[in-house]
């Protein structure tokens, strides 16, 4: 089920900071076209207007929207001077639009940002911004289809798994279970909060996933202990299961799930706290060591 | 607040089908030395062994995991080799290790999918799988250090703003409401449920981003109608935000809010369907016009 909802400003970020300067604006664009190998950046020569293709202005700029920002004022004045001139511009009909940026980092959203839109639902203005976010894989173009997706089958799963590897997933549970509109998003997602490794260990070295030792040690006192026999949905399953609405890319990231002993259950509940060393280790996959600071 | 919780198994998608062969295990790592220049694709020798240079074994191979998974067998096979020459080992004392994986497009998390787990907290097992996510940047290395974040302070939030665009955020709200735990994120990321576009618009071109008309129509009917005026809080306040939590990248999108008007909150409801043609408008922006289907 859909709903018509949700058109959301947007604001995209930049490496460096973005000088304020009194001059024409600029329409940057991702687009293809017949006579191009692959997508180029270029710019609207004015709202619905037909694209300057940057790429062959200078050659030497890149290709998309993030390598593009990533250098900044760089790359930002020779589009200007693209601009000023007056080169030939493709007719609009000639272009497919891509969307401005592909495969960003993150995709951020806000909930319940329009006064307006918390009236119409009778509920309070939020004190603090609600944050949820979409995977970059749901991005496509301006004129682009929305795909209501089809009951679908994922087969072979496991064919798709590269390896394993060990992460801890670590939480800020106020921030998880109490704040933020309670999407979990903002409490999981702290920078540094996801250690992985040591390897991804190919999948031919592991006999079974689903029966190998799982354990958690803080400052060597072992909190966790279970084994990924434990595991409600197998491998195979999540992999189906997401797979329903997303696709999957090389190098995803699946983090299967915890087993009990978290601090947060204990009674009393305990908390990682500065100087605590944490070690999470599964059988056959290796140890990670994470020092909390 | 941080607990102890979670190591978390899993899995890491490859792009081509991951033959099964009887061989022996590899345990591919990224990993710096003092020598090298930037990451480097490795394999442990064993587990917490030393580290095997994938890069001086063949340097046509990829320096990373995601370009690495990407190329399939053909890179596979060449690690295998590599396994099977005798090749110096760096000692493990010589070498950083990294995440085996850095920047992958997605995180995806399950939540309460261990059958004790689930015990400990009196709950029970789900029915489905509860998908939630991390952000990329939140991955550090096996050794890394978990930072618990300072207060802090953004200032000068619009100077790392590049410009503005149009986003339909679609919602399969039966997903977000509803199931998945009442977490939002699978109901919001069905693969195309995020059109942006047409263009980036530099900031410089926009007058005031927090006064732009912002309309939807569906099949040429108006169905939302606002202003950025509305929104609860403004471009600088949201990055400002979210900075506390997360580094954010060139690139990155944030999705900024959704005035009144959308069908789920309409009696009675209305939902997208397919052959529907939405437009969504910001002025000064430009309109994006997707198709249902």
């Amino acid at each position: 089920m859909l709903v018509s909802g949700g058109r959301r400003l947007l604001t995209v970020l930049q490496a460096q900071r973005w000088p304020f300067q009194q001059c024409r604006d600029m329409r940057l664009v991702q687009f293809q076209a017949p006579h191009l190998m692959g997508p180029h950046l270029g710019l609207e020569s004015q709202a619905g207007g037909g694209v300057i293709n940057l790429n062959a202005f200078d050659p030497t700029l890149p290709k998309t929207m993030i390598e593009f920002l990533e250098q900044g004022e760089a790359t930002l004045s020779v589009a200007r001077r693209a601009l000023a001139a007056q080169l030939p511009v493709l007719p609009r009909s000639e272009v497919t639009f891509l969307a401005p940026v592909t495969r960003p980092d993150k995709v951020v959203c806000v909930g319940m940002n329009y006064v307006d839109h918390c009236k119409e639902q009778n509920v309070p203005v939020p004190k603090e911004p609600i944050i949820f976010s979409k995977f970059a894989s749901s991005i496509v173009g301006p004129y682009d289809e929305v795909v209501l997706p089809p009951e679908s089958q994922a087969t072979d799963a496991m064919a798709h798994v590269a390896g394993f590897t060990v992460a801890h997933d670590v939480s800020a549970r106020d921030w998880q279970m109490k704040r933020n509109g309670k999407q979990w998003l903002l409490g999981k997602t702290f920078d540094t909060f996801c250690p992985l490794g040591p390897a991804l260990v190919t999948k031919d070295g592991v006999a079974d996933p689903h029966n190998l030792k799982i354990c958690c040690r803080v400052n060597g006192e072992v909190v966790q202990s279970s084994n990924t026999n434990q595991m409600v949905f197998k491998t195979e399953e999540l992999i189906a299961w997401v797979s329903q609405f997303v696709t999957l890319y090389p190098g995803d990231v699946i983090l299967t799930g915890t087993p009990p002993g978290v601090g947060v259950f204990r009674k009393p509940p305990v908390f990682l706290k500065k100087g605590d060393e944490v070690q999470c280790e599964i059988e056959e996959l290796g140890v990670i060591i994470n020092k909390v600071v």
